[in-house]
């Protein structure tokens, strides 16, 4: 089955609002096997709207709809859909009674408008609103499936969850959903990620392997289809195999979580801590580790020590690196060193990353920007410091000097170390 | 001019991200006085693309892409405009001297795929992309424009803000455009504020007045067409002062700024000097700090005291706060004010802010989710502790309590204390 998703309403084409029901409703149908082929957003015009809905019932077999079936003029999609098929349009009894209640129970007279959101085009389904007053649609003509849901999400979500995928899932018989597998990757780029993986990707077919790059991070979602949990298992298991042995120093989980995620449960585990000393990253890995809820047990704090003074009185950073002619300076592995084990020693914990760098926009101590140094001191072993030079501007070198931070200490705890 | 825009990536038909570029790109269109008729997402596949670009062309003369410049085979958009466009590409040789410099810096080989972001469709004009390697694409054939920007939110802004309206502005000639300005506001929520205005908003016609909601800040955009900026001014004064007058107390900027950055700028101009005590709020305060660039001038540093040995140790609270019968335990008011009080002592600086509170998922200390007490000490003055009530997960209320705890230092520095 193939869908086609079409948002209705002028708010969205004037940007006031963000189309989070098109991903929602993405989600919804890639877990029931259906494939998305198309997301349309057009404004509350019944000429543009009829329009649209001719486009995509020529290049899909299930139109979901949602907005427009409030009660205002502007709310177009029933009649819009109903002029299109030539169909009438009734009065659903239960919704009505349900309005009426409603301004009863307020002690107010029935705004006619209301009446609106009671109205089912001729021969459909109608859809339980537990959330709201609009009744959903659900009809098939043709050979073509359409499913009317409310554009507000607190009213959209239920009515599809519920009535609505009740109603697919009758449509699509026992067939197959789509199962995949989501693996995540750090301390590796996509395309550094996707050469090492290019031959898979060129010849897949069934399962399908698809690379992702958000901000810092690199995912890799594998799927097929299958009528279980267990045939899936077994369809994907060659492929997922492969992957792990090319990928195995940057493959930290295999479920859509940060890399933080990882780390947190690495150091619950085993019971060891963490400590943190930041500088051009300014608290973001203090930051994303408390995302993490838990986090406070294996979490004892950090410092982020934005100017010298604080490096040298909170951390120990001796002078003679930060100052004076020929020292290192600020940004430096000398410093991100003895940033390190000097938060490691006053927070008496098993772990300290340190970060120093330039984060832009301009050079600082005749630094290039992007330039930033790693370290990791750790109980009982020798300090790693790593260089790094990142591309961006100063939110995403940020935000990959603290994604490699953290990928330094999953490489430690994962014994991925020495490759 | 009407505009479709298409959104080109399988990750948005998947659900996997939502199309948050479909909303800026209508908005950024709107301010041009560009109505945008229509937004499509499509998928990685080049014949779906080419029928989508061929239904756009019939019912809009602006097409602007967003999505699939990248280097990987499944970035296909300029293939496919060109192909429906019966035109060649060729490399564009100052991107591919900028992707040869990045590698070159880097050290590492040019990896071949990266070579696809360097190239252009024949005829098209070059978009500078600062945050990427990906260059844009402008044309105009038939009578349509089409703008080719990259899918990542951190280039297409920047591209689209800069080459890509300068382009379209060339096109639209010396019509009226859009003139508005932001009005950024701090320590109310969205319906208190909507209330101060409701009259204003309900009887606007020219300006218009339109309050906008992001998670922990509220904005209210005020509009209108004129020629040139003097005589939106003009339009728009009477409007903008008495908003002024009813929300003195909130209004932190006339532009669209965060809290932090108005926040540095005035300890900037003053000379003064902030450091930062956080716990629940995990670094989230430093961090926002920290991205304003020059932020290094006015602040120290500060500390995360994700644990009581941190708070005692680090921060100087005394024990008998934080442990035993009947202490007030770390999330109190006490604990606040002695955490800013230490670190502004700690880190000698003019201003310290402390947060300490429960994020949630679950209940600290018997103290309820939300519960969060926000500290400011000031050289020479009293401290002074808010306590908090917030609602929403773990990230949302970690996201309010660190704008609340700017809003307290706003309102110290902007002289709106004693309200």
């Amino acid at each position: 089955m193939r869908a086609e998703i079409i948002a209705v309403g002028t708010e969205l084409l004037l940007g006031q609002i963000v189309n989070t029901n098109a991903q929602y409703l993405s989600r919804g149908l890639a877990e029931l096997g259906i494939d998305v082929y198309y997301q349309t957003v057009v404004g509350d015009n019944k000429r543009r709207l009829i329009e649209a809905i001719g486009i995509a019932k020529g290049r899909a077999d299930l139109l979901v709809f949602t907005g427009g079936l409030g009660p205002t003029q502007d709310d177009l999609t029933r009649d819009a859909l109903a002029e299109f098929l030539g169909r009438g349009i009734s009065l659903h009894e239960p919704t009505m009674d349900k309005i009426m209640k409603l301004f009863a129970d307020r002690g107010s007279a029935l705004i006619e408008s209301n009446r609106r959101q009671a109205l089912l085009i001729e021969g459909a389904t109608p859809l339980r609103n537990d959330m709201g007053l609009a009744v959903g649609n659900a009809l098939s003509a043709d050979g073509i499936s359409y499913l009317l849901l409310p554009g507000p999400p607190r009213e959209m979500k239920p009515m599809f969850n519920n009535d609505g995928s009740a109603w697919l899932r009758e449509r699509l018989g026992a067939a197959n959903s789509l199962h995949s597998v989501m693996l995540k990757f750090a301390g590796i780029g996509e395309s550094m990620l996707e050469d090492l993986l290019l031959d898979l990707i060129q010849a897949q077919q069934d399962p399908t392997i698809a690379p992702y790059a958000k901000e810092g991070e690199v995912a890799v979602r594998v799927s097929t289809k299958a009528v279980d949990a267990e045939e899936a298992a077994r369809k994907l298991e060659a492929t997922l195999t492969e992957i792990r042995i090319r990928t195995k120093a940057f493959l930290y989980a295999e479920e859509d979580v940060p890399i933080e995620a990882t780390v947190v449960r690495l150091l619950t585990e085993r019971q060891l801590t963490l400590t943190l000393a930041e500088s051009c990253t300014g608290g973001m890995v203090s930051e994303l580790v408390t995302t993490i809820p838990g986090s406070a047990v294996v979490y004892r704090g950090g410092i982020v020590s934005y100017s010298n003074e604080v490096k040298m009185r909170q951390l120990g950073v001796p002078q003679e690196l930060l100052e004076g002619e020929g020292a290192p300076g600020a940004i430096s592995a000398e410093t991100a060193q003895a940033m390190a084990e000097g938060v490691r020693a006053a927070m008496d914990a098993d772990f300290a990353l340190s970060v120093t760098g330039n984060a832009g926009p301009a050079a600082a101590e005749d630094k290039p920007v992007g330039l930033v140094y790693v370290g990791l001191a750790e109980r009982g072993r020798e300090t790693r410091v790593e260089k790094l030079q990142l591309s961006g501007d100063r939110e995403g070198i940020r935000l990959r000097a603290t994604k490699r931070a953290l990928y330094m200490l999953w490489q430690s705890l994962s014994g991925q170390l020495g490759g």
